[in-house]
């Protein structure tokens, strides 16, 4: 390979800006914590510094590099920051970049067994090591009619879940005749969007979705279940699915998966639970509460790219059936046949996801599992927890400062005492400030702050400094 | 950073093994040729390999390495050897690895404008040069009411396009109340898998999908279309969607998008043009047949991670009215309110696709088209497509092989004139073989080898030696 033709990057030239790259990356990551987290471009700042036509000819690499630090880096807000304490974690970590960086160079497509043996089997089998890691029941392994898979997200775990529910649903001839029954799906109020949009996309229409009831503690109350299921089968529809979720997005409550499950068996519900960031905590013993119900589950999903130092897109989702989710799915046209799919003897994953293609997404979460090893993500886990419950005290046993709702795990919901608009100034100067970056929940209808910790470079002393942050502002606000 | 914590990688570390992946890299990239190009994998040859069981305490990263050389590269088929004529080519090049590499190290999420701006704008800008580069007509530039987003693949873009659709066709209701119509899709018996794929995840049943006719170069007559339309609206159903493809996946058969589009006008349809290998070959002007008729276009797809030398997954898919789209797949629960989504100026992209997270896979793209420049695109193009040229001559030429249909871009499918059997045992050798992959078709009933030229790295020799391998073999059977 030689560069006599314009269109190609040599060998040589690849190994200097590829080590070019990797020391940048490693000093952003060195850096991160001196910019602002929050990104403060108005909206078409990028845009206006880009040339509005493309180049005829190629460009020096070395303009590149510059044009990040120039354009983009002040148009990011930056989610590796030890500062980051908005929406859900999404920490990255040294291996899984190299993974994902040695899936790129590989550049091998695993829609099938047949492309790529290795690409379907390191994921089935470092997903049956993550089944094992988080305590899920057996039957979600590949050993039986189960198995796991990497979608690129709990939205599309979730959409595959709804479709193999409504697969089974419909006597397994969704798929060719189409929505026949009055299908109704139900899940908390505080359960996350992707299972409206899930719903919609299946071509129920959001009518269709119930939102049950939850109590006090903002877990879905399976009697409300129970009774909406009755209802609509009075109404003569056709419950066929549940969504249980193991971590609220807004305040990490657990739905009583077992009880929930408990109504799912009786009336024979798909029951799907969501356990997106939650779920990682579940490879600790002491939060086995995680795990409890799921032998009930037909489905379950966690991701690791949240909670567990693993790029994006890495989301593990469970099926207790391959059936139900590979005949929704399926399709085998003439030019995808092959020896091993017609053998039987094989998985293709074209069959368990929604687009066709698929990258080699399980290299990164195998390099994580071994370069940390279960108990150096453990040890993880119980930092960030234990973070969160020395901020959740703090925001307790002050005067002016109130929790929301119960901490749990890594996440604390919080509001100052004089109320919503002094909390959404609070916010917003947090945010603006730079040094920290905060979201917002809405938890019975009342604003609060919203504090996850999830970056694997989070140390005491930026929980520390966020507090500290809050009470200099709510204090000069009142002087 | 320091590594007193076992759940860290320093920067030093990074930095270390990151130079020694990029090197990896190169180093495969320069012998990729020696390996047998299709693995020669058996079902369960990886997992054997694969400890039973998930490490307690943390492992070597040098260990990684030795155990992809020793376990996962015998398990890959190497779509980046320049002996890849199979499926449609995945080629990579330097320039996006590194972009990829980038996206992973900064680690945002992009489901938001405000979650990070640059990751946004730039996706929006570069898919407007992208635009301009294929030649589409203006309305599909995010100027307007239009404009262009990264999906992970053509089979969600076809999701997407059909959700968008059947809003459009429901009255923008079909979120809410679900399909009420009798909805029908139409395709050519020659479309992609993926058309068949997203009829079933809309809910809509295979039975609702109309395959028409194909004229005697394998393109949709339009005149079937026209008819199939008519009989469904007699019968009281609803045609609402066509899919024309630019570039069928057997043979590169390109639809008369004008025609279809002509009929889509008159009967009020949608109208998706999936360009998803094809459309790349619209970068040169002589190849502007591929953009005829995209006026009647509501939407399109064209995928730079088959022939653009871009990383999977990168299919920019453009729509030249959003409003159905996002009609279709919005969401906007309390913890994603934002100022800046609230003032209407940004583009959220997570309600332009199935998922709600999303990473920065515009950064790749640009990188490619920085680097090689217009210029550079276009003539790998046209070398691809002069070598596919010289191989169909080299088979119309011999007395005993024959063109199976037109040669089209940079697809060549031809048969020996032995029949079927023959034909597949030829197939079969040549895989085995390891020096060279190629893949297969049936057009019009008859079996038929397929050979797509695509790689970056794949130069005259490298036909040449196919087309040698193909007669060799071909002669000593026949002795």
């Amino acid at each position: 390979m030689d560069k006599d033709l314009p269109q190609r990057m040599t060998p040589e030239e690849f190994r200097h800006w590829g080590r070019r790259v990797v020391d940048w990356i490693a000093d952003y990551w060195a850096s991160v914590e001196e910019f602002p987290v929050c990104s403060r471009n108005a909206p078409g700042e990028v845009r206006a510094q880009l040339p509005p036509a493309p180049p005829q000819q190629g460009e020096d690499f070395d303009d590149f590099l510059r044009d990040v630090e120039r354009i983009i880096l002040p148009g990011i807000t930056h989610w590796q920051s030890p500062n980051f304490f908005a929406f859900f974690p999404a920490s990255v970590s040294g291996p899984s970049v190299l993974g994902e960086l040695l899936s790129a160079g590989l550049g091998i497509q695993g829609m099938l067994w047949a492309t790529s043996p290795a690409c379907t089997e390191l994921e089935t089998h470092v997903l049956d090591w993550m089944a094992d890691m988080i305590g899920l029941p057996h039957r979600f392994k590949s050993s039986g009619p189960g198995g796991g898979v990497i979608q690129d997200s709990a939205s599309s775990a979730t959409l595959c879940a709804l479709l193999a529910a409504r697969e089974r649903a419909e006597g397994m001839n969704c798929r060719q005749s189409g929505i026949s029954l009055p299908l109704v799906a139900y899940a908390s109020r505080e359960a996350h969007s992707s299972v409206e949009k899930a719903v919609a996309i299946a071509g129920l229409g959001g009518g269709r979705l119930r939102l049950v009831e939850v109590d006090e503690r903002l877990a879905m109350r399976p009697r409300a279940l129970a009774e909406a299921v009755h209802r609509d089968r009075e109404a003569g529809l056709h419950p066929f699915f549940v969504c249980a979720t193991v971590g609220t997005t807004s305040s990490l409550a657990v739905d009583p998966v077992e009880e929930v499950g408990r109504v799912c068996a009786a009336e024979g519900l798909w029951l799907h639970v969501d356990a997106a960031m939650a779920g990682v905590a579940a490879l600790c013993p002491e939060h086995e509460h995680l795990r409890q119900g799921l032998d009930c589950a037909d489905s379950y999903c966690v991701n690791p790219h949240k909670w567990m130092l693993t790029n994006f897109d890495c989301d593990c989702f469970y099926v207790a059936d391959r059936a139900p989710l590979v005949g929704a799915l399926t399709v085998l046209p003439e030019y995808l046949r092959n020896a091993p799919t017609e053998s039987g003897q094989v998985i293709d994953y074209r069959d368990w996801q929604i687009p066709l293609g698929r990258r080699f997404r399980a290299l990164k979460l195998w390099f994580v599992i071994r370069y940390f090893g279960v108990e150096g993500l453990q040890s993880l886990i119980r930092k960030h927890i234990a973070l969160a419950g020395e901020f959740a005290q703090w925001v307790a046993a002050h005067p002016d400062f109130e929790l929301a709702a119960p901490p749990s795990l890594n996440l604390v919901c919080f509001r100052h005492g004089d109320g919503e608009e002094f909390n959404r100034w609070l916010l917003q100067q947090v945010n603006a400030s730079g040094r920290s970056y905060l979201s917002h929940a809405v938890l019975d209808g009342k604003f609060a702050l919203r504090l996850c910790i999830g970056q694997a470079n989070t140390e005491r002393s930026h929980v520390e400094g966020v507090w500290e942050l809050l009470k200099d502002l709510a204090q000069e606000s009142c002087p």
